[in-house]
């Protein structure tokens, strides 16, 4: 097993990074601070693993709370089935939330940890790739709004995160597929030395080879860590981690949450390196490169039937946006990223044409 | 007009308390960061005030989102409708919201605020006595949910709380009773010599006089402020803040909001009191003397007609419980509050039907 910290001063925790640890109650118990936990998980998740979980945390009285599956049900209705358990178990300020799941099941049982009788201590179990080198890190919690992805949500920081590599076993090759585009993303934004590392190993990371795996996680944990240690509440250096985001989320909210986010992301990757390259920012060897790795991966690099007018405004409501003006995430060179809003819209507009978008 | 401070560190603030401020444009603007303002207000409040202050605030290019009155909207539904207003008029995450209105809308815009994009500033304008004297102070924020009142929020505290005594030129009777009671209750907690004062000048609070009420809401601004100073997040002493409150709250919740807040916490106040009594904690002079100056105020001593064992029901999930057992504020005498969990369910019941409800 290994051990990374990540360091925010009185908020600052562990992550856990091992083989079948839900069984391990020494490393998750030091972390509850009250006499119970609710378990928040999902129709998928739970079956899987809710049963060993609460059998792990027995001496806390579990309650759990299972969600309907999906990005679609990421919305303040389900959150407030979360609060509704909650209460009729009469659970109370000292209670600490579990999230066992993907980032969907993170995001909402961290938000409602941030709001829950204004707030109250919580763990993250997350059960998938993308949730294991993503958002289980960072306290990034959140609900959609229909009017865009992640509109509503808090800064609310885990007080441990257990990655358990053995749930990878049940990760189907899709969702596995969707984490590897984040794994991709901190090769592309800081870490240039990973990004070629990751093109020697992504057959044996789709294969599911245990010590290639641990090693994209461990690095992934590693180089999120770095950046919200920086920067918790992202004023700078973090909104470089959207990378691909602003693209992503447009996708998604367009389909109404019909594509996986790793997906979405893995295009608007693809969708932001073509206007780094239109900017002359990029070289075409670096694009080439970018495009076939995310197929490697079994990634999509082109986006949904969707109207270049109407993705341009999905992408306005985007939280990087200042003043009714867009900032994007762009790159220099594979490793090297930027927050810039210097692009003019017809490049923007160039990109999406070129990328497939209908006019 | 008088400046206090509330001391908390980088989050500290003043509270500005005088005549005819809503078109202070020199005091608010200052306290606003970004280029935009949305103010938050409700079907009543808005005719009155919502122009005055877009006016002051014209540079911001102010929208406007408006609610229903009352505590029965303080919801989840009502508070996604603000969301709603803030997307669709793309509002980003430098938009400063601004609160005017009652302790309802102070606590629903103070949460929106708190989650919008993941939290953005907020400026409390409380138009009401309430509001002015207690929700308008401190950073509690959050709505109601059906098992329990405000049982989700946020700690957020406002950029600056804006007290505007002529506005209280336009509060019904009521309301203004209602805000009394919390006025009352700085005196009880913890203020016997201010306690004394409420006693002489009751007459003069209820017929408004400008000078009484200037100082009743200084004094109680300050005593409000020194307390959440001391505790902001309420690990001890601010807990005191909520004497009578749990009761009440059972009032609130078992008559579906049909009872002002202030209404029901005197009544809360009074049943706390006959509690401690019953503990021999409080003399019986100074049990007579609360219920006499809650009928000064015009407000309420007992309870509505409810069910004793329905009541505790209602009781059992305040956010001051733990582990199934109930804490109580309680008084050893006018001015000396204390938190506790020492007293046997039986008194508690006695207290209950002693003050009219049915066994």
């Amino acid at each position: 097993m290994k051990t990374l910290h990540l360091d925010l001063g009185e908020r600052s925790y562990p992550i856990y990074i091992g083989d079948n640890l839900l069984t391990r109650a020494d490393l998750i118990s030091p972390h509850i601070a009250g006499a119970r936990v609710a378990i928040i998980s999902n129709e998928t998740v739970a079956p899987l693993y809710l049963n060993t979980v609460a059998g792990t945390l027995a001496g806390f009285r579990p309650i759990s709370i299972v969600l309907p599956d999906g990005e679609k049900y990421k919305n303040i209705e389900t959150l407030n089935r979360i609060f509704t358990g909650l209460l009729e178990a009469r659970c109370d300020r000292k209670t600490t939330l579990i999230a066992l799941g993907g980032g969907v099941v993170g995001d909402m049982a961290g938000f409602a940890a941030a709001c829950y009788q204004r707030g109250v201590p919580f763990i993250q179990i997350p059960t998938t790739l993308l949730a294991h080198v993503d958002s289980s890190v960072g306290g990034k919690t959140g609900v959609n709004h229909p009017l865009g992805k992640n509109m509503i949500g808090a800064f609310h920081q885990p007080r441990c995160v257990i990655i358990d590599t053995a749930t990878l076993n049940t990760l189907p090759d899709k969702e596995l597929s969707s984490g590897l585009a984040e794994v991709i993303k901190y090769g592309l934004i800081r870490d240039q030395q990973f990004f070629a590392w990751l093109e020697q190993n992504m057959a044996a990371l789709r294969a599911r080879d245990a010590q290639a795996m641990s090693y994209a996680i461990e690095h992934s944990c590693r180089n999120k860590a770095e950046v919200v240690a920086a920067d918790e509440k992202e004023t700078g250096v973090r909104a470089l981690l959207n990378f691909g985001h602003t693209f992503g989320h447009a996708i998604e909210t367009g389909t109404g949450y019909a594509w996986l986010h790793g997906a979405a992301v893995a295009v608007g990757m693809v969708m932001a390196a073509d206007l780094s390259h239109r900017l002359s920012r990029l070289q075409p060897e670096a694009l080439r490169r970018i495009e076939a790795l995310m197929k490697q991966a079994g990634l999509p690099v082109r986006p949904p039937a969707l109207r270049a007018a109407h993705f341009l405004e999905l992408m306005a409501v985007d939280k990087k946006a200042r003043e009714g003006r867009l900032r994007l995430v762009l790159l220099h060179a594979i490793g090297q990223a930027v927050i810039s809003d210097e692009f003019s819209p017809a490049l923007l507009k160039e990109t999406l044409i070129h990328c497939g978008l209908s006019a």
